[in-house]
């Protein structure tokens, strides 16, 4: 490899020949080769707009020479197309703030600003990354206006697939209405439920869910740019800052304001604190969704095997014909994953030091790989699970006949303590509470027919009773 | 101690004579000598809340006798009064789902009701702690319910305490208003900042912290209440459902709901989850705040001692005259108490299966401790050490004439490069960064007289521009 | 209430009359109502203890007046008899680094000292709290030590238990080693093997547990003590730290040693975090059998019903005759609490800064109400839960030979990829492999009885083959 | 791209032309594109040296033909020197237990080796992945064996990088040692401590916490391989077991043994769980000696600035000449990730069920993420930040003459009451300590002297008496 020297304020520097990046983006690459991963690219996106917008602020407010800045929109405009991909190199696990994944973005715009402007890469004799590029612009400010960006557009890319995983889940709910079982409460024989509403029940959850992430989307939307270095806005000009804004807001199409208080936007992580909370409670939801089908899908021959669920893949390399719950499974593992990242986050979040939280690289990291987590997982679980699981009608009929919850119907006529004489007889000898009542004549047949009917058992009311 | 013999479904038990509780509390007093600890009041009360809107609503549909009903009022109402708070005595680390906590609660108000009624503890031969005190109902859907009732009734009791700190810092954040002083990011000199800021940014990331709380109250406010022993309603009628709803809410206040999916309701935790993740937010905030004060306090001589706390208490038992940050150290304990709790409500939450979470009395125990100790800490904080917080504006006014971020003033007019250069002379030589300027007639005195006014260096503009 | 009027360095301070303890403790009490909770028993015995030892100590090296050693080595002796457990009152939510608590122990041997000796309580004329009962100490040495040899003593109350439980759990194993099942995979049929199998394997996993807290323990014993405030020692004479940690030996018992550094054993919370997670190691292994447990007794009529566990109480409120798995679920809470200490502990330790961690209050409490936790469950898990179960062998037997897991005996004779369509006929029709393999005269009668020999199925080698 | 058509137990599959993995490789990655990593190369690496050693353990024992072992044993060792590393793409973030990535290698190691028989991709005439590759494997007992193989070399790889973390620190503590300071105890004024003493215990403790990494090995070591499907052996002859850990041994050099009880081997994560709290527990010490390291380089001009940490990169975008404690800031980031890395670790142990943990991909992928962090940040910062670390032994000195904690030293000779009001006066005025005993007249000035002899301060002993 060939390489050209930079120099930055701390001396020279090697550089690739090649590359759009510059000294101090190759400073952070020698400084961190930490974890070998790249940045999202959600977060590369969201700088790279936040540049865009920043040059039309400030040639709108008359900072910025028009020529340079017409240069930056359109590096920054190719930067969006895919074209640099290649050059934002630094590792998430970077020097605090994420000062250097901003000045990677500002390194590779000014190097193509500057040949767009007949100049060669290095140079940095027109546009310079940091007086014209991050112009107005401190990372601290940036950086967390772009991890909001970032997060936002990722919530979007969840969004459907989420939707879509409710729907699947609600579907099953209509198409397994008609499937009366045992319930369970404990794992023990509890009183009759509706496959259906259990998986109609699941979709709501998720719902609730998707409602809770919203609910943390106006933290994201209020920003803390323009205020620079430590959140008062020093060499940020007040028109900037509102045309800075608009500039986001028509860039993105997400109803961004501008912070009420821009020192605590800097240095308050609880958007990112409030997301991250809102997608481990989804994580929560779907890990609890997810052992719920390995268990009702337990078998063939040893388990519930009340629902089957798609083959995906051979289960095993050793035991032929095995198949395995795998995309719950999977399910699993991303809602640990986001609960561990969930850690994280927190740990991060209250180690801010007065004006700054220089962990927020860390944060980023965290929360942009939950939210492609789940964003990936999502419409997977939908469509190569939900969407092909079979029931078992008849032993779910065998399960309701067989339940000693069953018992529990007979309370209100016979009090509670004679009902436990029959549950416990029912379990000592296999007999179903049906028969041992009939044969005991505890209630009339008819009386134990209209009690006993099944659909109704599983809708409020006191089983036999008219006027629910 | 003296003796009765009850009888349950699974046999004698060994009652205290004087006890209200009976059987089913016994057994799981000797089931679970786990923690030593008792249930929190506020869970107790919203347990005794819960069966007397429950006698009413029963008492109005019809199905349970005025006579009964009315002795379980009477006996609610002794209890609210605090008459048995001492026989509330199971473990919170009990018997899945609360039932050992619920049935506790029948059995008192069943034994004093029959006392009512000139009946005898442990008779049970008028009112039942099953057939009569929990009719229509389940632990399943009373436990979820009574911990959404605690959890409601403490975010009141946290609320004034929460404002009130919030009202201290905004105080100070007036008070303060005047004092220049050198922002600090990555624990390094930058940019101006005034103290005032700095409080001011603290009362509004908590009063974000409020607004995420009451975020969460929606979903504790939607009740599964009806739902009885798996979220269908068996047992419930639909008369009693709506009933027991408003009984609810004249009861407590609170603008409750019924559930539009009592199967949802009683398995999702997440209305928990994400109250404890808020209360988690709100935690990660008030530990910074209080690093941040513990850390503009250090010294007296060997620290920023930017500020003194008021005194507490003596600081050391071996160095005399030492006086600590105590306050703001409960802080950070509570707060991490608070982040550990909400670990063990996510891993609980996550355990739920079908019908049933039976780890709730965990989740209940956890979420009620974090309100307890935040309703405790806050006003605390806010009176003990907040309110009596004192500036040493000469050391905050040395500071910002000697902070090395000044250099960042004259990047607008130099470039980034060159003020880097000067920057460094001023750490190098430790004269501040106006001498330097001066000195090599870097600008004209006047123009940086204009730069360096202090007070608009800490608001949006660049630094000695008219036109911000 | 009456009071008396006591003086420390900050001021005037109200005390209760019949308080043992001082002005420090009274503002201790005032400024921290944070949990309303009280030290644990094993935190003030350790500190007693620590007292009484340095008394010894301190006259060895005749830095301590006799007279007054005595009478404060006579006073601990009462205070580990009990005689002044209602006075140790400051909540584990205290001051930062455990002054308040130290200085509380402090104050009641002085006051207790100084009425053996003929004065009055809070007059501190003859037994200062500071200058003799704290002489040559620190809380900051102090209290770390005293955390070790607290948590030391309740590891030892935990070891029985928990060996009661392995010892069940083996006792287990061998009961039903000749019960041949089904194992399962991923919830899924698979190869045959022995419920005893099960068991052992559990009780093996504790015993590695109780290793892994063993491995902990000489972190514990290496002591800080002679430190002082910041590790170096001052005011400890060197005589008197090796004094202090042989009397400690002599009157715990416990192999402690001095500290290679005592700064760094101040400093350093690991020795806490090791325990820590040592515990959360055995809190995993707990929460994963008693999952096992549930799920294995899940039924009776809906579920595995391999075991029953013993009933212990009425499970439900509204179900009658319901028996839950409930010591197996307050084992899953526990777990989960465990857990959640582990993380606010983590929390706390990476919180220390420079010479001093002041969240210690917060580390010890965590730890110690773990330690509580499961020494009190351990021993009950094994009597009112393992010791009672039995199992169903006729139905493991039906799983046994209907388990879709037996194709894999086939595959080192007909291949991987025939056995498994063998085994897809078997799921597909509900034919048990045997049937199938017979009916299809895939293999030689005689040898397929040799193959599915049930015992050696269950051990190493190719089922069938004679040379294992 | 061009396709080949596989066919496995679930029927046809598209694979890649020049794949050289297979069908089931191929369904994993169209079920899981949930992260877009692959496996770490670690985890890759020690699956085929396991395939490698059982195809000598199978040939060894007669039931693998030798020329079918032998190309896999050729497959192997290509394998090992890199040449299929494009061809392991499976996701970390997989179906459960790992069965796709053990099928990956199976089938990359199969199809190579028939190609050096002379057949061609995709064939499997005669390698088979399963029959052959696999011979007497399941993945439940090769995938915990090659998670503890690739943690193994981990620990190899991380640690060099932490002994030189610790020489650096025990090497500036030998440099440091002259440096008198202030302690700071609740960052508040403490008794004098050497710089030196400080490097040094930070070393000591991270020396503990590689002698922890080193207590969680043996765990490790203690290999399940032979366990097969559930633990039990079917289908691996004891000669084989025998063989297959000598094999082992021989291959990595690691002192293996086989495990005493094979099912508890395959289910219990506790080797897993143990060494990720050993992780976490060295990225506490990381964090808090970062954390010191960034307070104590604070500055220049508006912090402790007791010690400079060497410049690395520029530190600000806006801030010109600003330079960042990067490497500290890292390190905390780092120290994060892993502690929620064991979160993430801790929810997937507890979350096994019965014979399996089929939540291991999970454990695997979060532990060796950990590890390589910590591998890679390790020497970093022990080469670009403390070995370039330098003292300001000048402002160290007025901290150690101006801190109010040198009122200690008169506690014995005056008493503590006396001594704070010294303190208090030192407080109040800004005088020293010194210079009030002087003027008071105190004590004698020559004992003064001896007393406040700086270096004895830093040692044990009560200053000024000569009998320590």
């Amino acid at each position: 490899m060939t390489f050209r020297i930079e120099k930055d304020t701390l001396g020279e520097v090697q550089v690739p020949e090649d590359a759009y990046y510059g000294a101090q983006t190759a400073r952070a690459v020698a400084n961190s080769p930490i974890s070998g991963l790249r940045p999202h690219p959600a977060l590369v996106r969201a700088t790279v707009i936040a540049k865009k917008c920043a040059a039309l602020a400030n040639m709108a407010t008359g900072r910025l020479d028009a020529r340079l800045g017409g240069a930056i929109v359109k590096a920054a405009e190719e930067a969006l197309s895919g074209a640099f991909d290649a050059h934002f190199v630094v590792d998430p696990f970077q020097a605090g703030a994420g000062t250097s994944h901003n000045m990677n973005v500002n390194e590779v715009l000014a190097n193509r600003a500057n040949e767009l402007l007949g100049g060669r890469r290095g140079a940095y004799d027109q546009v310079h990354p940091n007086d014209h590029v991050n112009m107005a612009q401190s990372t601290n400010d940036v950086f967390p206006t772009v991890i909001r960006l970032a997060a936002l557009a990722l919530v979007e890319g969840l969004r459907p697939g989420l939707e879509e995983l409710v729907a699947a889940l609600r579907g099953k709910g209509q198409e397994f209405d008609g499937i009366l079982k045992s319930g369970r409460t404990h794992l023990q024989d509890a009183v009759p439920i509706r496959l259906g509403q259990e998986f109609e029940a699941w979709g709501v959850a998720l719902e609730k869910n998707l409602a809770g992430i919203d609910g943390a989307l106006p933290g994201l939307r209020e920003l803390g740019i323009g205020g620079t270095a430590v959140g008062t806005g020093m060499n940020a000009e007040e028109a900037y800052i509102g045309l800075m804004v608009s500039e986001l807001v028509r860039e993105t199409g997400f109803p961004l304001v501008r912070g009420a208080n821009l020192v605590e936007r800097m240095q308050n992580m609880d958007p990112f604190v409030a997301l991250s909370s809102a997608l481990k409670g989804l994580a929560v939801n779907l890990a609890r969704i997810a052992n719920d089908l390995r268990l009702l899908a337990s078998g063939p021959r040893t388990g519930f095997a009340e629902i089957a669920l798609p083959a995906l893949q051979p289960g095993s390399s050793i035991m032929p014909g095995k198949v395995n719950p795998s995309m719950a499974e999977v399910t699993d593992m991303v809602a640990f994953q986001v609960m561990g990242a969930d850690a994280a986050i927190t740990l991060a979040a209250q180690a801010g030091q007065l004006e700054l939280n220089v962990m927020m690289p860390l944060i980023a990291f965290n929360l942009l790989f939950s939210l492609e987590l789940l964003k990936n997982t999502a419409p997977k679980l939908a469509r190569a699970c939900i969407a092909g699981i079979t029931a078992d009608r008849e032993r779910c009929r065998r399960y309701f006949e067989q339940s000693v919850g069953l018992a529990t119907v007979l309370a209100p006529y016979i009090g509670y303590a004679a009902a436990a004489e029959i549950a416990k007889e029912s379990t000592a000898t296999g007999r179903s509470i049906r028969e041992i009542v009939i044969e005991r004549r505890i209630l009339p047949e008819e009386k134990l027919a209209g009690i006993l009917d099944p659909y109704p058992l599983t809708t409020p009311g006191v089983p036999g009773e008219k006027h629910n």
